[in-house]
């Protein structure tokens, strides 16, 4: 268990519940779907990209052209914390991250004790930390091709960023680290959902679970 | 919907589900542990491997040579309409297919209509008649060398077969039919399972909502 915890120090619940995915795979909407679902005091969420290093001691541009997509941009330490607080029934403190200063704010966000925890982020099966300390791993799986097309749009609609940018990115850093690192993640999930929260029918599923292991937990 | 039916002449129940996945995937696994978990006046059970053709005009040393691996070596129509028919609420009779003589038996299985039917087999999402009277359509997806080695083992210690046959068969048509049949149709799946019938959390999650969707349905 990574930490040097064992297994009998923790209590059935909370359930943590991790969805991982490429970039626009429809991790987030799984997890929305999931949130919609289930009573806001019974579900702590937190996201993987809340958790980027702090790198206020480099220059504004040398933080820009660092690797945003490799494991080693996101604190997943402090993450593995707040879990086993969490799974303690201890509130925890989540950073709020600036992604136009790419640094942490001096605030925080307070997250409370609750009996399921939702864990949302691109690379979280892919350190053995954090996976083993999920009880349901659920990787969603969309063709490379349709995720390139939703962020191309989301970053050129959304963000106003250009083609050559959003195409020089891709190519650079968040295919290769897609295919070295979150790919491979993959294995590590108990159910891949393909199309994300769009699959009526999987999502149907992982809500059933959940809302069973609530009512068994009363 | 292929056969040329409206989904409004279907009842919502019976609730179908397909378990679907290579050889030696791990899907009966997974349908036994569905099976296990439904009580047997609940669920009907076909399995698409019944459904071989009747190839009595062909001499044994014709039927022992043909590809029994390609989709058009089983009576899919004979299964779709047996589908229409338990979701009209009528029984079937599903052929005993006799593995040793490459021919149905005279006696056939009487199976009742139930408000759940799974139906399991390699192929059955790569037609899409089939298919589409699903609701939940199941991939049991397990790597190709591990699928090998257990067939492997069933074949040579279960069924006496020499390594060399097991072999020849594999790379002659299982592996084949394999990467031009069933790996395309896992992309008709709701859910895509690693490593089947011993992966706990998923299956855990697949009898949740069959077990929400037959207290629904009361």
């Amino acid at each position: 268990m990574g930490q040097g915890i064992s297994v009998d120090q923790l209590t059935p619940l909370p359930i943590v519940i991790g969805v991982a995915g490429g970039t626009a795979s429809g991790k987030t909407t799984v997890s929305e779907q999931i949130l919609a679902c289930i009573s806001p005091h019974q579900i702590a969420f937190l996201q993987h990209d809340s958790y980027y290093r702090e790198e206020s001691h480099l220059s504004l541009a040398e933080r820009a052209t660092r690797n945003y997509d490799h494991p080693q941009s996101l604190d997943t330490p402090l993450l593995v914390t707040h879990l086993l607080s969490l799974r303690r029934g201890e509130a925890v403190d989540v950073p709020i991250y600036d992604f136009a200063t790419y640094s942490r704010r001096a605030e925080s966000r307070r997250v409370d004790a609750a009996p399921v925890v939702l864990v949302e982020g691109i690379l979280i099966f892919a350190e053995r930390a954090l996976r083993e300390l999920m009880d349901i791993r659920i990787f969603v799986d969309t063709d490379a091709d349709i995720r390139f097309i939703r962020r191309l749009r989301r970053d050129m609609f959304e963000r106003g960023r250009s083609l050559d940018s959003v195409v020089e990115q891709y190519l650079k850093t968040v295919r290769p680290m897609h295919l070295e690192f979150v790919e491979p993640s993959k294995r590590y999930a108990n159910v891949i959902v393909p199309e994300g929260g769009r699959n009526q029918v999987a999502m149907e599923m992982i809500i059933s679970r959940v809302q069973k292991l609530l009512d068994e937990a009363g």
